[in-house]
Order: C-alpha cells, then structure tokens, then sequence
C-alpha cells in the first residue's frame, strides 16, 4: 500500500500550490513592504515533480490515465476559488470531472439493486456518479475507518463526499475506485441522485473564509494565515484565525436561541446522568473567566516534515496557529456545579477524562489533572476577543484548553461528560493525532491504542520575517531584522530563542517582546521576538544567501530538535524542529 | 579571565579520573558480568592534554610553575581517598602543598595586623598557610559572590576552604592568589592558626559515604552513582543514592530530639510571621502522603558538554540521578495549615513563592503554583524508602518537589517561607542554576537576574548498558541488549524510547518497562526501557565498533536535541542531548 500513502500526499501538495497562487492573486505582499521574490511555487512545482515521478510514468500507469497532474490541479484550483468567494454555491462534483472512465463493457443497475448489497454477506456496493463499485473487500482497508465508509453501503458516497472532500479530485480515490467498478447506474436513477446532492450540500451555508487566508481545502475548510499577517497583531483577529475543521460547520444546530445548551453528563459504571444548562445560565450563574491563550494545530509546520519523507494530511506551512482572549465559565466551577468536590472526589468516583462532544459530531477529551488544575485556566468560552465566538470558531461555546493542542479545543460544543475513559472516535483513539516513531512507515504493525494521543505540544519557533525565498535589500554594516513567535504547550512560558545565520554554529539571542511578561508558569499565549544581526560580509563581499534558523527553550529547558528527521512522523504531527528561512541577499550599497 | 574558567575546569577533570580510577579499584565491573575495556582513563586524559594545551605551554606559564597536571592528579588522589575510606581524619590541606611558592621577599605581618584590614577601605587581607594576601581588587570577582570571601576578611581562608573545598588544589585558585601575595604570616602564628584549623574541621562527623558511589568531591561531598548499579533497582537503595552537597553535612543541627522541627513563616509586605511544628507535629497531625519521585542534579551528564567546550561544574556522568519512595506532609495541607485556602487567596495575599531553607545554609524556592497544584505532589517528607531519611540525604525532613531539578529538594529543611519573592542565594538568584545561551563564553555582558533558574528539567534518556567503551562479545544473528532509563521534568511520562546504532538514521522503538505504568500527567518517576537490535553485520563480518544513540519524547511531545552543540551553556547544566556509547564488538562464533 506504498503507493496510496504517496499518492494522497501528492494530490494535497497540488491543492497547497494552488491555494498560494491565490494567496498571491489577493494581492498579499511582505509586511516589511519589500518585494517577494519567493521561489514557493516553483518549489512547490518541483515537489509534484518528485511525486510525479514516485507515481511512475504519468503516460503508463493507471492514474495517470484518468487524472494527469494538471487535472487535478484544475479540480483544485476551481474548488479553493468556490472557497475564497465565500459562500458557495450548492455544487455536485463528481469523480468522473477527474477521471472519464474509459469505456468497459458492464451491467448496468439499478438504484434498489445497489440498495440491496448493504452487508458483508451480500456484498457492500456503492455508487459513485454513474458506476456502481463493489468496495466489500476495501472496507477494512478505508482510512477514515470501516464504520464511517459502511454508512454509504448500498447507497451513494457522494452525499458523505460532500462533508467529506478530501475524496474529491484525489487521484488515489479515483485509483482505488477504478478495480471495483462492477457496473453502470441505470440513467433514470442518476439525474435523481443528482438532484438530490444539489439539494443537500452540507456547505451550502458554510460561513466565510477571509480571503487573506490560505485555504488547503475549503469542504471542510483547511485555512492558514499567511506569514505577512502572522506578527500584525499578538492578539490574531477572529477573522483571521487559522480554519481547521473535520466537517461542515453545523449551522443548524447553533442558530435559534433555543438551541443553545449545553449538556452536562457523567458517565461511570454504565450509568449515566445528564443535566443542561442554557447559555444564558452559564452567562448568568457563573463567573466570567478570561484567558489569552494561543491555540496551534497538531498539524502546523506539517510541510517541513514532508523534505523527510511524505506524511498524511494537510500540509500546513507555519500559519496554523493564532491566538485569543477567550472568556467563558471555568470548566472547573462546572465540574463543582456537577457535584466534583475537587481531585480525590473525582478519583473516588473513578473520574479520568472530560470528554467533549461538538454538533458537527466531533469528539475529544482531555485529563481530568487537567481539568482540576485551579492553575490550568481551561474554561467554557462563549467569547473571543471581547464578542460572542463566530459560527466558523465554534459558536455558541467552544473548550478553551490553554497550552493542550487545537484539536481538545472542541468547537460548536454540545456536550460535556465525565468519564473513566477518554472519548472515542478517531481525534482521540484514532491515529489521526498520534506520533509514531520516524521508523514506522505503515500502521500494519502498530498498536494504535497503545499511543497515548497529543495533548500538550512541545516548544516551538519560527521565524515570520523574512520569509523563505524573499530577497532583501541590504547595505554591509547594516543588520538584517528577523522577527518571529515562539510558544510551548502546557503554560511553559519561553525564556530564550536564539538565531543562527550559520546554520547553527553561532547563535544570536532574540529580544522577547509581546508575551514575554506571561507568568512563565502560565504561559498560555505565544510569545513574540526579534533579533538584528549584522549583514554577513565574508572577503568584502555581502553574502549572495543567508540561511537563517530559530529555536526556542522554555520554562522547562526543553528545546527544539536540529532537524526534522529523528521526529518524523507518518501522521506529520508536532513537527517543532528548528525553522529555517533561506533568503538571497542584494547588496544595495 | 578566560584561563580562570579552563583551569577551574580542568583541575576537575582531574578529580574524575581519579574517582574512576577508585571506582575501579573497588572492583565495579559491568553487570552483564563482562569484562570492562573502558577507554575512560585514555580519554580523560586525552582531554587533560586538550586543556593543558589551551593552557598554554607547562614549562613556560605561570600556573605550571607552581602546580604541574600530575600535582593536581596527586592532590586530587589524596581527597578522594579519604572520602571513600568513611568518615575521614580532620586534616589540614594547605594550598602550597601543590604549589609550593618561590621565596620572595616580603615583610612579616602578625595576625593581629591581618586582622585589621577587613573593609575596603582599608584593604581586604586574607591568610593561607604561611602567606598573607591583598585580595581587595579580586572581591568583586569571586566566583561564589563577593559576600561569601568578605567572611574571610582580616582572616584565613582556610576554614572557609574546609567548607568549600573545591578551593583545595584547584590550580587556578593559586594562579589567583600568587600574584596578590604581599607577606608572610609570622610564625608563631602559623602554627596557631593549623591548631585551631584542626579542632574545627566541619567534616569530621560527615556520614559515610558508601565506597561503590564515583566521588567527585569529598567535601562537600558529590558522587554518583555508576553505571553498573543505577539500574540494578527501579527504587534506588538510600545508600547508593547520589549525593550532591553544598556545605557539609549540618550534624550538629539535625541531632538530638529538642531541634527537630520546622518554622512555618509567612513574609509579606515587610511583615513576618513565624509559627514552629515540631517533628512530631507533623507526623502525629497530618496525613501522611507518598510519592515515589527521581531526582536529577542539574548538572547530570555535565561531562557530555565538555566535549563542546569547557563548562564550569563537577563533570558529572550519568548517575546524577536516583529515585526513591518519600513518604511525608502534603506541602499543599501545610499551606492550608499556615492560611492558605487556595490558588485566589495565595494571589489576593501577593504570594508567589514557597522558600526554603536548610539547616546548612542552603535556599531554594518552588513556584506557588507547584505547591498549591493538587496533582504537583509536593511534600515535606521525613521518610525515604520506609526508614527516617538518612543523615546524607537530608534528615530529618526534605523538601520533595517532584518533577522538579535536585536542588530545589531542599536537605535538612529548617524553615518554608510564603513569599512574593524568590529565595535569595545563589542557588535560586546566582548563576549555579542557570542556563545561558550557547553563545555565552563569560558572564560579563549577561543580565543573571533576567534568566529563571532552572524548576522543571527537559526530557532526558541514558544508555546504562552496555556502556561506553565496554567490548561485547557476539554471535552474528544474535541481537544486542541495550537498556537504560529515561525520565522527564513536570510529570511528563516518557511515551517513547527509541534506539540507533547507526547514528540516528533509523530507531529501534524501545520496550518500556518499571515506570511505564505511571499516569503520564504526574510520572514523577523514571521509566526503565530495554531494546534488543540484532548485532550490525556489513559484507558478511560483523561491524567491530558501534555506536549506539537513544532519545526519549515525553507526554508533551518534547524530545531530545541531537547533540549537545546548540545546548552548551556555561554551566554545563540539563544536557539532555541523545545519549551516545561507543562499544566495540568481539565476533565469538
């Protein structure tokens, strides 16, 4: 299965290039008013080149028969554009707009003939466009996992395609699809279907996405801040906030003031009790709590990972991180509210894990020491930089889990419950946020379960500006400004970045600016820094390139690793290696 | 004063080979049971001849006059011996017995007129042995702060060296002191001073130090625990723990019934307030609470950054580290006791600190935040392993912060302090427990106040067998055993082990053994790991050296810098970078 992993990963890397030809297209330029001169699309260009060839020839195989590279690029490109304008229109894309189907000389069936192949007995069908495929040997193979791919047995995988879009566009999709096909849809059935998916677009009302983002996907919405407006201000506007989402955001269940609760539930021993407060309870009853927390993807600096070797999911740049004054109700007087005394009560009662429950049905939990912790600040917030938290960052109520990966961060959440286990689903027992060792390079022998997943992120750093590929004007005897942020998980506030113009062998310590007055206990928000170091002149001469890295230290003294190689990882997680910018430097004087 | 760190730094690599050189004349081998071909005693020399050379030339400089490397070795022979020999002889060791000075001709002064200058203003004399100095320019760059040396001021040093004895045979203390002689004591005074030296030396009732531990210094005394034994037992044996004093042992203090007890002061706003509990008290009126908690000195694997440059510090190994099971108070429920409801009250009061102090003079304080954690496990314990701590390691009562770096785990605790303040010291305040910038070669352009002393260490991992140097003999197709701990700062259990024996290009995912059991958000003790990679064999022969690595990533996804370049510091404090040992294989089949 080597070739599905690489596969998938290439089609991502399209969607990247294409979302930073937008990026360019909305007229995004470096803060420091200098000129990009950056070789991203190039490199980008290059990487599809490698990929291309990994994949074999594009004339021979099998995928490139259907989908050429610039085929999906296309796909790409018109999918990100729908995203950028806002709000989409109802859009049915099918498989075949990838890959025409050669012709083949099938059985053609009908819609109740599909309907009835709905076990493994009698064989899973699915219909995708106008074919019909037998996946039954494919379920146990389904990388979103059997029960989720068994919803659309003896039906079409277009309407869970529609949440779920990743599918569309994507060559291994399509490669995989190809060998099942067993037959044709009969013709009366596909105009229904297709009015049908017109009518249930799950994104027909997805809020919009600001067009200074960076948009990997759009359905769910996959979207970064783009470097030049990373440091504009410490605390990120909620426009701007980075976008990851696992489904459509679920506008149904948050508009109409009714709706608006949350459950409350404990769950032991097989028995479980539920109680719901309103949001203008939690607004009323309880105290209003603050935080200014810094919130990062499990999957920032993704991109970095994949020069190692090529990783699974989104391949975010440095841009999937941001950070808020949150208020809301401390998680710990709603856990005194459900009648938790305090940590021996809960272990008494045999309380391990809070789990939180989103409408959009995503699920995660977090310790209960975290919970408990009168210093881990965790809170219920119902506000984001002073208004009520928008639809696209998880209105009405959102976990707010300082210093503990975005992901714990349920948005749009419906319910909280206190448990002996951990949460189920893939977020949380599922390898989507597990570290495997670099070593592993397939699950087939992994025990997934064993893994404990993230929750807390290691130390962090990068370097804002300049930017990989810019070219500086510079003068010799003048000195190059670099600025950047820095955070650590778990409230770990950072005591020290260095930078290097020499790949490590000297360092320069950065000036700690915004941030830096945290308590370092405390740490929950990002901490800026900047540093000037003089042009490099080597024989006279101003340097032609200048390779410039970071790395921070924080409270606990742990620091980044030098490359990216000993933390590779096959899910591209928490890659916190020592960022790197490469700039050319033009000698003005 | 470049020279005067290298030679401070070289005088105690001196004493490490020569605690090894006892290490192996108490008969330590290896407990795989075979043979050790360790290229240690080579290597340190080796290095020895690295810093002599930085030195410069023996024959010409001013130092070698007056105390040649294999001076040093002798003295630091002499020291050690008497250490592992149990409670040594009061002796007098006088600084020109290395450096025996050229005669000069100087005046004679009595002690009387000595005495009289102990201010600034009128000069700062000190005696040693037989001469009289004018150290009045050098206070202010005394080493251990001006403060400490004003105590000697009109005086000898020499009681104050039988403390701090790393002033014995420490070339560069001499260096110091020879160009700053300005007479001679006159005899009859001398002699004097020798006797009351003799009658006073404050390690003669010192407890036994047990002869397997490595010794770096006898008095105060620092000794580890070696490599064959760290292991031996996941609860290290009170008598093979490592110890690490600053000062000698306080016996005078912690003997007899009627002074065991504890101050419990609160210092607000110019304001203190005091109350006392006895030993009783606290074990009669509270609950008693165990932990079992590893300790790591900050220095451990000091000698692993030696080899980036010089550091100041005792050259640890790795057996700076031991753990044990206390049993004691709740640090939390004796804050209650003093007041203290909770993390508000502590803020509304303007506490931030927890001070301790030990009856030896030593200070340290912890974070409010760490001791009113209900899941921080702070304790002041009075028993260790079941039995009243030791005298050596801090009877009757020892603050134990888990998580936290060894000298905030005060010994011989007298009193705990509710403070807005940090403790004072140079343990907390000074540089001893603070981590520079790689780029730092002097402390003459730092801010020490602006850097935080160390609290919670990074994630650590050591290979404790085989060990470094040691020759195996193998069977191609076989596998080697490799084993070794791991561990990490806060609480964070270590979640993976991984293992390379071809310099970290591919790992070996380590078994996890005692240790792994522990909830990763309060694994205050090490985790022991245990791998098996089947013997290198390149075309056909197997490989005759190797060189094993391991890193550790603990529940935050921290892990380990790649080498000790980018976290050399000055002090030589919290290596962490990837354990390596070199062993050499014997093809048996």
């Amino acid at each position: 299965m080597m070739a599905s992993w690489a596969r998938r990963f290439c089609a991502r890397r399209a969607g990247v290039l294409v979302s930073r030809t937008l990026e360019k297209s909305v007229g995004l330029v470096s803060s420091t008013g200098r000129g990009l001169h950056g070789p991203r699309g190039s490199e980008a260009l290059a990487r599809w080149g490698v990929c291309a060839e990994k994949l074999g020839d594009p004339r021979e195989g099998p995928l490139f028969a259907r989908a050429s590279a610039a085929g999906a690029l296309l796909l790409g490109a018109t999918t990100l554009a729908l995203a950028t304008e806002g709000h989409p229109k109802p859009r049915v894309v099918h498989a075949e707009a990838v890959a025409p189907a050669p012709g083949r000389d099938l059985p053609v069936f009908s819609r109740g003939e599909v309907e009835g192949h709905d076990t493994l007995e009698k064989g899973i069908w699915v219909i995708c466009g106008d074919k019909v495929y037998d996946i039954t040997e494919f379920v146990q193979n389904h990388p979103g996992g059997a029960s989720k791919i068994m919803l659309a047995a003896g039906k079409s995988v277009e309407p869970f395609w529609q949440i779920y879009q990743q599918h569309l566009g994507n060559p291994a999709v399509q490669e995989i699809l190809g060998d099942l096909q067993i037959g044709w849809l009969d013709p009366k059935d596909v105009a229904g279907m297709e009015l049908d998916l017109d009518r249930n677009d799950p994104y027909a009302r997805e809020p919009k996405t600001h067009p200074a983002l960076s948009v990997h996907y759009a359905k769910p919405v996959n979207a970064e801040i783009p470097p030049s407006l990373l440091m504009d201000s410490w605390i990120t506007p909620n426009d701007l906030w980075y976008v990851r989402h696992h489904h459509p955001v679920p506008v149904e269940h948050i508009e109409g003031r009714d709706k608006l609760s949350l459950e409350l539930g404990v769950s032991l021993g097989g028995s479980h009790t539920t109680q719901v407060l309103s949001l203008q309870d939690l607004k009323e009853k309880f105290e209003k709590k603050k935080v200014v927390a810094t919130m990062q993807c499990g999957g920032n600096r993704r991109g970095g990972l994949n020069g190692v070797d090529d990783t699974k999911g989104t391949s975010w740049d440095v841009g999937a991180i941001s950070n808020a004054e949150w208020a809301g109700v401390s998680l710990l007087e709603l856990l005194r509210h459900m009648g938790v005394e305090g940590p021996e009560d809960a272990e008494k009662k045999g309380i391990k894990h809070v789990q939180f429950e989103s409408h959009d049905g995503m699920t995660a939990s977090i310790p209960i020491e975290k919970a408990l912790n009168p210093y881990g600040d965790t809170i219920i917030a119902y506000e984001m930089n002073g208004v009520d938290i928008p639809k696209k960052n998880g209105y009405p109520l959102r976990a707010i889990v300082p210093g503990v990966v975005g992901v714990r961060n349920v948005k749009w959440l419906k319910s909280i419950t206190l448990s002996s286990e951990e949460a189920e689903g893939p977020w949380q027992r599922g390898m989507n946020y597990k570290v495997f060792s670099p070593s592993v390079k397939d699950l087939n022998s992994v025990d997934i379960a064993s893994v404990p997943t993230i929750q807390e992120q290691p130390v962090q750093s990068v370097i804002v500006s300049p930017q990989d590929g810019e070219t500086l004007e510079v003068v010799p005897e003048e000195e190059l400004e670099i600025k950047g942020y820095s955070w650590s998980g778990g409230g770990r506030g950072v005591i020290r970045v260095d930078v290097s113009i020499d790949s490590g062998k000297s360092w320069h310590t950065a000036t700690l600016k915004e941030g830096s007055e945290q308590n370092p206990m405390r740490a929950w928000a990002w901490t800026f820094w900047e540093v000037s170091i003089p042009v490099p002149v080597s024989q006279g001469k101003v340097a032609t390139k200048v390779d410039i890295c970071c790395k921070a230290t924080d409270y606990a003294h742990n620091c980044q690793p030098e490359t990216p190689d000993s933390i590779w990882n096959l899910r591209g997680l928490n890659n916190n290696s020592w960022h790197h910018v490469n700039v050319n430097l033009d000698d003005v004087s």
